[in-house]
């Protein structure tokens, strides 16, 4: 099976099934109980958390939760305060802010959509015009998961400091971690969202990065420093320290840099395709338009050919359209026939020349099929 | 070693080893994806809803959630509705209620704490004074983490609707759940809160039962029928399913009744030691107290000798005092001698004689301490 959806999820890193193993049926304790074999699970555990930190080049605290829209949620939902009116998000954040924004709303709160522009990124001209003075919490995300635009979030964060130095500003990291450079000292931003399953680690485990304070939002028995309830999934934590541990980030990125280079170098030999991605975007993610032909009927067709790849976001297949390629100005018709190519460095460019093959055997097959009912 | 401290969190059947490593290795697509291959999780998951809603007893939903934790904030924080204006909540429930109580008041709701008799469950004459028609919502925790105890829930749900036929009532039963006898339909509840990792499935992986209605807590990309948010943690999920296909509770409750019934009889012929549960509550929880000595002391004392025991909740061990042994009217004095010893199916009779014995040879030398400082 050739796996090109790797921005929907990733297959956990090999050596994880021991680490699993191994908290799960001999480590297995709880690590708030009060035995030292619990508490060297406690340590263990902020041993992660060191590395993490680490690897985002943050200086704040980080909190471990069960998944990135618990973390999206904690912010947009958890970070609500009587002390500002409004709140800004993008139209290309991921479903856990987007569909998040009527719960915002109903808790009295303004909710402005920042425009992107026809490249996917924020449009820097409008967020100027929409950040004012009475806007406490910004919403961007780094790295767009439907096409790979990487947002000027550092501009974004000196724009909105300026403007209100008390804003909190929010960073969905999913699809940058482990992926491009991230820096958040630098970034300046005062969350950051992590998750495990998108970086080989398993699903189930994600983090929120803390510049200084947090209102907690799941509220338990005073786990992670009082900032977040609940029993610590300490396999889960465990594997996505070691998926941390075995991820060259450079050299991964000059492998899929090269794997993008080459599909987009196929790509424009087939009719009927169209790139959406630009060049400047993270190489990890492809969007990719069919101009002819149902981005879904592809998907099924490619299956039948044991490759996989995606059709926009995994998450919001059971909501409707896509918010994100509709704000790049994408016909209703262009987004229907939108896939997804999403890369990890395991595939090879092996993968890639089959997958521009059976794309273009399929749609050719299809236009036949479409061209005969007509 | 031999390990009393189930009711924290319990080892990983044999069994889940594989279902982990084949999820997040080979079966480890996003069940959100669009090709047959995640249609085919999405799938599996239903079935392991039903499995739980069949273990259950109940005819509603069940939604799977990241942690006991966040099941009951789901409840307690996430059902408030202006329609009405008073929480009730047991003095003795887990610290995921309990430690929420504050950010309900700060949401405008007043929020009353039903008392515990000193047998540790609820007073049901406090409890019909308390229950009024402005009450909207009543927690109540099935089976106490501390004592063992067994909240009359069905009683319970009675006199409320009784009195207000809309309110919703909630139950945390994370330590009935695969333990005891279970029956929602016939509880009547509106919620239930289980856990995973407190029946041999992973950390990370809990749920919650919902006999109608919920209102969202975490808001993603319309996951679970639109629930609860974030991409599903399917190893955590299927390894639910399996720890539940392969326990099976009347013979695991009669074997741990018996050891129960050892330890208790045991314990009668050792000098400063007091038993705090009755034979009436659930057997998987017997809370001991020490006369002389510290709870802390023996369990660090006891782990020299390889047994593990808990001392009160693992997960309110951050948090200061014990408000459960508290409100049964025990005195701080008390609640520092107490330990918690808690059963799964695996411990054994040899465990119990080998535990008490060196309970006894601990309790004596740490007397002798004690003497010879004074």
């Amino acid at each position: 099976m050739v796996f090109l959806d790797n921005a929907s999820t990733t297959k956990c890193y090999a050596g994880i099934t021991d680490i699993m193993a191994k908290y799960n049926t001999t480590e297995f304790y709880n690590p708030s109980a009060p035995y030292g074999k619990a508490v060297e699970l406690a340590n263990e555990i902020n041993d992660a958390k060191s590395t993490i930190l680490k690897a985002l080049g943050g200086t704040g605290k980080f909190i471990f939760t069960g998944s990135a829209t618990e973390s999206n949620n904690t912010v947009l939902l958890g970070q609500l305060n009587k002390r500002f009116k409004k709140v800004l998000v993008s139209q290309g954040e991921h479903s856990s802010i987007h569909n998040a924004i009527q719960a915002v709303r109903n808790a009295g709160f303004i909710v402005e959509e920042i425009p992107l522009t026809k490249e996917g990124t924020v449009s820097i001209e409008a967020f100027k015009q929409l950040m004012t003075k009475d806007v406490g919490l910004v919403s961007v995300i780094h790295v767009s998961n439907e096409t790979g635009a990487i947002n000027p979030i550092k501009e974004l964060v000196n724009i909105a400091k300026a403007i209100n130095p008390n804003v909190l500003f929010h960073s969905d990291g999913v699809q940058a971690f482990m992926k491009i450079n991230v820096n958040l000292d630098d970034l300046g931003v005062d969350f950051y969202t992590i998750s495990g399953h998108k970086i080989h680690a398993p699903k189930g485990i994600a983090g929120l990065y803390i510049r200084k304070n947090l209102k907690p939002f799941l509220i338990g028995g005073g786990q992670q420093e009082g900032l977040r309830g609940g029993t610590e999934n300490v396999a889960g934590i465990l594997s996505l320290k070691y998926a941390i541990d075995n991820t060259n980030i450079h050299e991964n990125n000059v492998h899929v840099s090269n794997l993008r280079k080459l599909l987009v170098e196929l790509l424009s030999d087939v009719d009927g395709v169209v790139v959406n991605s630009r060049m400047e975007n993270s190489p990890y993610i492809v969007s990719i338009g069919l101009t002819d032909v149902n981005g879904e009927t592809m998907v099924h067709a490619l299956e039948s050919d044991n490759i996989l790849v995606g059709m926009g976001s995994a998450c919001s297949s059971k909501s409707k359209g896509n918010h994100t390629l509709l704000a790049m100005g994408l016909s209703q018709k262009e987004i229907k026939g939108n896939l997804r190519v999403s890369f990890s460095a395991e595939n090879t460019e092996e993968e890639i020349h089959l997958f521009v093959n059976k794309l273009s055997e399929n749609l050719i097959k299809l236009k036949n099929k479409i061209t005969a009912k007509s």
